[in-house]
């Protein structure tokens, strides 16, 4: 298969070195047609990567990946060419990050307020802290998993309190990942969504999260 | 300990539940001080088990947890008071569920938009497929967890796109699960600042996510 790939960062070269080692065909864009980097890339890569400008690696690939910094993205697909990209399949790695506070980075794009956020303004003197939001109610004590224990993330202002919901947590089956203040909420609340939503299309409600370490 | 538990739903119950498991005392507060439901819960709960108002379940528990729907939840918090709430942990199970659109529910609150979304507007006649966004680029490609394979949840409007989106991913070494059409990027991208705010953290890049099923 033809590969483009938008963006000469780690994660185009990433993925352009993926699809080189299962046999495809890979060509990496960028916003000029004779990049340091995407050349340098190409050298290590072998005969079958090539690089060129963004509408080349988009008139290239059968499959398109994008793989820009945020801020280039909606530029990088106006170079790449609508006509480039019509009817084709594009790989959307991007997240849309606004780092101008510092890292780590927050959504720059639709992310904007929680409930976890509303309640603690509801009861603003309580030591808010998110939990057991992620799974159903069948799961929440003694969850019994395949490659278990899942993962409860919580979020709270309070490092005390989540410390005390951290061993409610332990005692009833989970392993906790402290997300944050209150405000990763943002972060979690689409959790129970992707849960639910899994529910309604598998029409099972046996599942949960787990973050995989090594 | 002393837990208050406000709602009388199946998550009030479930922990309840486990918390007497764990030779807690459970106090389940609703909206009427006579609650059919609660009454019930309290009959078979047995005797560290009781029930009333609001007010009473925050006043008793020393943790109190909050587990009402979301439509009931600003009031739910006015009838408990913010006297009794003070000073204590508040753990809020709670989603701002929006059914009004019918199942799955969307969240109602701080979830509008997504770059998956501007990536499909700024890129109209592709296909676009949210995928590798939830992980860093050194774990795109043949990720090794113990546990693993880690999952890809992608999101995009292509049935047959996202089904060699899958293809690709399987032959990286994925497990792939379909979150929906590309507006389920709102669930996706929040992954990704939880993947970041982790390694940030701890310090660590060595983690993914994956959904534990039986």
């Amino acid at each position: 298969m033809k590969i483009g790939i938008l963006g000469t960062g780690d994660v185009g070269k990433a993925l352009g070195n993926g699809f080189l080692s299962r046999g495809h065909e890979v060509k990496m864009g960028s916003r000029e047609a004779k990049s340091e980097k995407a050349a340098a890339w190409v050298k290590s890569a072998g005969a079958k990567a090539s690089a060129g400008t963004f509408a080349d690696a988009a008139a290239f690939g059968e499959v398109v990946v994008l793989s820009t910094l945020w801020e280039g993205t909606e530029n990088a697909l106006k170079l790449a060419g609508a006509e480039n990209l019509a009817g084709k399949i594009l790989v959307d790695t991007t997240n849309p990050l606004d780092f101008s506070k510092g890292m780590p980075p927050r959504l720059a794009v639709g992310n904007t307020n929680s409930g976890g956020e509303e309640v603690q303004r509801w009861a603003p003197k309580a030591k808010v802290v998110k939990a057991f939001n992620i799974v159903g109610n069948a799961h929440m004590v003694d969850p019994k998993f395949p490659g278990g224990p899942p993962t409860m993330f919580i979020a709270g202002n309070d490092a005390d309190a989540k410390k005390s919901v951290t061993e409610i947590l332990t005692a009833f089956g989970w392993e906790t990942i402290d997300a944050g203040g209150i405000e990763a909420s943002r972060l979690l609340e689409p959790l129970c969504i992707l849960w639910v939503d899994y529910g309604v299309k598998s029409g099972t409600w046996n599942h949960a999260f787990k973050l995989l370490r090594k």
